[in-house]
C-alpha cells in the first residue's frame, strides 16, 4: 500500500437525523489514517446526495443505495478500502454480505445483525472470505476499560467471583416513538430493530463489556424483560442473573426507562483480593478497591498504565478523552489490521484481541436470543 | 412523667467485642432523652460487670442475664423504661418476649428475630401487649432517606416504575470466621444467626429501605443465593428480582464478599418523571434526576427539605451527620413514642410512620424466608 | 477519681437559638465520659432555667450567670469538673479567667478570645494555673485530618512546598443580621464578636487546620479583606498569601458570602513527592495523589490508617462519622487529660499533641490580628 | 467558496515529540470542515518531511520552514486557506506576521506571542490586515464553559462578587528539563518561552477563562511568583489576588509543581444569588449552587442548555466529550468565520464572541506582564 495514503471509507447509512453517522465519520478520521470518500447515506437518493455535500465528498460518490456504491467503487482505481455500516439493525446483514461478497472489508455498528441466526450466517461468510470485519462496541475503545481488562487478565484482583454490569438510560421513558423521533422510531420497531429492544440496543454493549473486561464467558442467564411504556412493542427494561465459565456469578441490567439517567453504563468486577469499577460517564478513571489497602484511582494517560491502555491515549493525563476518542481507537485498530491484510501480512484478516469482531457479534446476538428465551421460560437457560 | 427526667434504658448484649452495643448507647443518649442505667451485657456475669464499669453504670445494675435484669428492674422505683436488645439474632425473640411479658417496651436491633415464624410470634405478643416495639433499621434515620421517602409519597418523581437497591460489603471475602473474628463467627453460624447469612444481616436492611422509601410493597421475588467462600454455611451473596404492588419491578442485591466495598448501600427509584438516588456512604446528599431538567443535589439540613427530613437534622448544612446520628433519630422517635405511651396519650404504643416497628420486622423475616424458598425453587415466589 | 464516675460539665452559653450549645452537649457526652450537670445557659435567668429543663439538668444547677455557677459549683461535693464556654466571643476571656481563678479547667469554643491581647492574657493565666484548657477546633477531631497530619509528619509526601486552605460559606450573602437572625447578629457586631468577622469565625479554623496538619508555622501573611454586603461592619471575605517556616508558601481564603457554599473547608498540601487533600463535607475520605503512582483514597476506620486516626474511630469503615463525632473526639481527649490531671499524673494540665489548647488559641488570635494589620498596610506582615 | 470544499490548513510546528501538533490536526479536522494539506513541522527539513508522511500530506507540501511554506502556498491555486501556529512561544510573532503580510489568516496556539509588546505589535498587524486571527484557548470550547458564560451574562447568579480560578499541574515537580524532556525544556527556557513560566503556559489559560466566563475584566492584580524547583529560571508557581471591573474580587492561582495534580483547572464564580463551578477534569458537568434551592448539575448535551452550549455539542447527553472536542469547537467557529470572510460577508475578519482572538491574546500577555511587575513590586498593580 502506498506509504502515506489514507484508507478510503464508504459509509452506508448515517444521513439526516442520524446520530451515529457523524460519530463514525469523526472516529474513523480522527487519527489521520482513514478518510470518508463515498457513501449511501440514505435510502432516498436525494437525501444521500445532501448528506454527501455535508460530508464534503465528491457528489459522484454519494450513491442512492449500498449496492450501487459497492458496484461503482469496486471498479474505481481509488475505490473504497472498506464499508462502514451505520444503518438500522435489520440492514446490517444484507449490507455486510454484499460487501464481503465483493471482497470489501467491513466495519459495522453493533449489533452485528438483527438476530442470532443472521449473526451465524454472517460469521460463516466472514470466515469464508478471510477479510477483516470489525464491530464498534465503542466502550472497548476506552483506555480505562482496557486497563481493567489487562488487570483482570493479569489476576490483579484475584480469581473473579462476582460481576455486575448495568446500562441505564432514560430517554425512552415517554412514548416518543409515537411522535416521530427518528432514533426512537426504528429502535422500538421489531421490523427494523429485530426482536430485542433495549437488550439489543444497549444490553449487547453491557454484555460485551462484561465478557471483554473479565475475560470470562457467560454460560447461563436468567432474564426478565418488560415493556414499561404502554404500547411499546419491544422490551425497554431488562434484569438478568448471569453465571460465568469460571464459577463466578452476578447481574446484568439494562433499561431505557430509567428516568433521569443519561448513559449510565457501569461495570464492577469483584475478585478474591479486590475489585475494579468503571463508569462510562466518568471514563478516564478506573476505581480499584482492595481488601486491606487504600482504594486507588487509576487515571487515563498516566505512566503507570499497561500497554493496551497506553496505546489508546492521545492527550496527556488530565486532558479528558471521551466517547469519540474511544470510538476512534477501534477505527485505528481496524485501519492497522486492514493495512496488514492488504499488504498480505495477515491473509486471514484477523483483528487484534482488543478489537471486537464477528465473534463478539455472534456472542451479542446469542445473548439477545438467550435473554428472550429465558424471559419466555421464566428461568435459567444455558448459553 | 416527671418533666425533665430522662428515659432509662436497660441493654441486653453489647459487651466485649461487640460493635453494636456502644453504637446503641451513643445513639440512645445523643439527644439527651435517654440514659443507659442497667444492662445484661454478656452471657458471662463477669463480663457483664466489666462492661457496666465501662458504661459508667451502677455496678448493682450490671446483671448476669436478661431475666435477672427484667426481674430486678421492674421492682425498682427508678427501674428501666425500656429494654434495648443488641444480641446475636437467635436471642432476639426470647428477650423481647420476656420484656413484653413484664410490660416493658423494647427497642431491638434488626433483624427482629431469627426466623419468620418467630417474627409472627413476636408480632402477636406486641399486639397483645399494646406497648412500643421499635426496630433499629438505622438507615431509616438518615435525613435524606426521609426526604426521598417524602418525595416518593408526594409523587414528585411520578408513578414508580423501576427500583434498584443493593448492599455490598467485602469484609467476609475471606473465611475470617475460621480465625476467631467474633462478628464473623456468629453471623456465619446458623445456630446463632438464623437461616439467612448476608440476606439476614444486610439484605433485610436493603429490603426495608426499598419499601420504606418507595412506599411500595414487594409482592414477589426471584432470588439466587451463593456461599462464595468455601466452607461457609450461610449465604454470603444474593441477587434477586422483585415485583412491587404497583406494578413496578427491579432488583435487590446484597453481598459480603464484594471485595473492596465497605458498606455500599445504594437505593435508586425511577418514576415516570425522574428518579432519586441515595448512597449510604455519602448520606447527606440526595441525587434527584429529571427527564428534562438539571439534575439536583438535595443537601441535608437545608431550608428546602420537607418536614420529616428537617426534624432529623441536628447540625447546619455542610456539617456532616453520619451513621450514629441516623441511629439516634430512631431512638429519639422511640423516646417520644414511649413518653406518649407512658403518659397515656397513646394506649396502643404505636410508633410514628417514620420509625420501623414490628411490622417492618415481620416483613424483613418474611423477605428472608421467601428468598430462601425462591432460591430453593430456583424461581419466583409470591410474598 | 472514682472509677466509673463521669466527669461533670458546667456550660456557659448555649441557650435558646444557639446552635453550638447542643453540639457541645452531644459531643461532650458521646463517649460516656462526661455529663452535663450545670449551666449558665443565657444572660437571662429565666431562659437559663428553660434551657436547663431541656437539657434535663437539676433546676437548682441552672444558674443566672457564670459567676453564680462557678461560685455555687465549687462548693458542692459533686461540683463541676470543668467549664465549657460556648458564648459569643467577647465573653470567652472573662468566663475563662473566672473559671481558672477558681481552679476549674476549661473547654472553650473557638476563638479563644476576641482579640490577640486577650489571648495573651489568657495564655498567661493558664500557664500560671497549670490546668487543662482545651479549644474546640472541631476539624482537628476528624479521623482523616489526623491521618493527613500523621502523613505530613512522617514525610510521606516529601518536603512540603505548597499549601492551600479555604473555608467558604454562603450564609451571610444577604444582610440577615439586619432581620434578627441571632447567629448572624452577634457575629457581625464588633462589640460582641471582636475585630475579625469571617476571619475570626472561620478563618481561624482554616489557619488552625493548616498548621495542625502541615506541622508547619505561618511566618508571614499578605491578606486582603472585604465587607462585601453593604452596611456590614466586619469582614465577610478574605484572601491571603502565606509563607511557612520551612520555605513553603501558599494561600488561605475564607468567605461567608460565597453564595451556594455550605461549609466548604478544604485543605491541600503539596510536597515534593505527592499531596494530600481533605474536604470537610466529605470527611471520611483523604485523597492522596502521587507523582508517578495511582491516586489513593484513604478511608476512615480502615486497617491501614495510623494510630492517631484509628484512635478517633467509633464505627466500622463505610459507616460515616461526621461533625459531631469529630467534636466528640476533642472532648474525649480533653476528658482523658482532665482525669490524668485530677489524678495527679500530670500536674501541668497538659494536653495531647492532637488536641488544640491555649497555644493554638493564641496562634489563631495572632493570625486574626496579623490579617487585619496586613490588610491595613496592603502588604506582607511578619508573624 | 466552492460548496463542499474543505478549508486547507498549513501547520507550522507540531513535528516529532510535540504534543500539541497532533491535537491541532485532530481538532481542525474533526468537524469535516478543514483538512491539513501543508506544513513546516520542524526547523529541520528532514524532520518536517517525516512529519508530513505521518500526517499523510503531499510530500511536496512538507516545507523546510514557514517562509517557504507561505511563499509556495500563496502561489498555488489550491493553496492553504490559513496557517495554524503550534511552535514554541518565541516563534509565534514572526510566523503570524509573515502569514498576515501574505494575507493569510491565522489560528495560533496560545499565548499569542512571547511578550506583551509583541502582542501589541501583532494586534496592530491584525487590525490593519482585517483578516481572521484565532487563538486556541481550548477551554473556551467546552460546552459547560459556554453555559457558565451564558448564565453569568444573563445574570442568573446575580451580580458577581467573588471569583476563584486555579490551574494546578504537577508535571514540573522535578527538574525534568535537565534530563531532556522536550516539553519541559523549552517551557522553562526564557529564550524560547518568554519571560513567563507557569503564568504563560497555564496562567494565561486561567486568566482567559476567568474573563471569558464572568464577562468581567481584571483591573488590578497582586501576584507572587516562585521558582520552586532549584535551578529553574522561570516561575513554576503563582498566587494572585485580582480585582474586577464591577467591583468583584478574588484569586487566580497556577502551579506546575502541585505534585499529584494532572490538569486541575477550576473556576468558581459567586454572585449575589448563587454560583457556578466548573472543573476541566470533569468537563461535562456544571455545578450551579443557590442560596435557598437545591444544588444543580447541568449536563452537557441536554435539552435545557442555552444556545452557545448546544451549538458546541456533538454526541448525546452522557456520551462524554473531552479536550479534543473542545479544541475542535474553536476550529469549527474559526472555519465558519473564515468562510464568511472569504465569501465577503464579513470584510473585517471578525470572530464570533465565543471564539478567542487577538484581543484575548493581548489581554493574556498583559496579564503575564502585570503579574511579573506586581511580583517585582510586591504589591498591587493596575491593568
Amino acid at each position: 500500500m502506498a506509504e502515506g495514503r489514507k484508507l478510503r471509507m464508504g459509509m452506508v447509512g448515517g444521513g439526516r437525523g442520524a446520530f451515529i453517522g457523524p460519530v463514525h465519520r469523526i472516529a474513523a478520521e480522527m487519527d489521520g489514517k482513514i478518510e470518508l470518500v463515498a457513501g449511501a447515506f440514505s435510502q432516498s437518493a436525494e437525501r444521500s446526495r445532501e448528506a454527501g455535500v455535508k460530508f464534503h465528498i465528491d457528489p459522484a460518490r454519494a450513491y442512492a443505495n449500498y449496492r450501487q456504491m459497492i458496484e461503482a467503487e469496486r471498479k474505481r482505481a481509488d475505490g473504497i478500502d472498506f464499508v462502514a455500516i451505520v444503518t438500522p439493525n435489520y440492514l446490517h446483514l444484507p449490507i455486510a454480505l454484499a460487501a464481503i461478497e465483493a471482497g470489501i472489508p467491513v466495519m459495522s455498528d453493533k449489533p452485528t445483525t438483527a438476530t442470532y441466526e443472521e449473526a451465524l450466517e454472517l460469521q460463516a461468510a466472514v470466515a469464508k472470505a478471510r477479510l477483516p470485519y470489525g464491530l464498534t462496541h465503542t466502550y472497548a475503545g476506552y483506555q480505562m476499560v482496557r486497563e481493567a481488562r489487562a488487570m483482570c487478565a493479569a489476576g490483579k484482583v484475584g480469581k473473579i467471583r462476582k460481576v455486575a454490569v448495568e446500562y441505564f438510560q432514560g430517554w425512552l421513558s415517554r412514548p416518543i416513538e409515537a411522535s416521530g423521533q427518528k432514533q426512537a422510531e426504528w429502535r422500538t420497531d421489531p421490523a427494523r430493530n429485530g426482536p430485542g429492544g433495549a437488550i439489543g440496543d444497549i444490553g449487547t454493549h453491557a454484555f460485551h463489556l462484561l465478557e471483554y473486561v473479565s475475560g470470562l464467558e457467560v454460560t447461563a442467564i436468567n432474564a426478565t424483560l418488560r415493556s414499561v411504556v404502554p404500547g411499546r412493542k419491544l422490551d425497554d427494561d431488562c434484569n438478568a442473573f448471569v453465571r460465568m465459565n469460571n464459577g463466578a456469578a452476578g447481574t446484568l441490567a439494562c433499561s431505557q426507562v430509567a428516568a433521569g439517567e443519561m448513559n449510565e453504563l457501569t461495570l464492577r468486577i469483584y475478585g478474591e483480593e479486590g475489585s475494579v469499577e468503571w463508569r462510562q460517564q466518568d471514563p478516564n478513571r478506573l476505581f480499584v478497591k482492595w481488601l486491606d489497602r487504600p482504594e486507588e484511582i487509576h487515571h487515563a494517560a498516566t505512566s503507570y498504565l499497561g500497554s493496551d491502555a497506553k496505546a489508546a491515549a492521545r492527550t496527556p493525563a488530565g486532558h479528558p478523552e471521551g466517547y469519540l476518542e474511544a470510538f476512534a481507537v477501534l477505527y485505528r485498530e481496524f485501519a492497522d489490521a486492514l493495512i496488514g491484510w492488504k499488504e498480505g501480512k495477515d491473509r486471514r484478516g484477523s483483528l487484534p484481541a482488543t478489537l471486537p469482531g464477528i465473534r463478539a457479534g455472534v456472542r451479542g446476538m446469542r445473548f439477545m436470543e438467550r435473554v428472550i428465551e429465558s424471559n419466555r421460560r421464566e428461568g435459567w437457560v444455558e448459553f
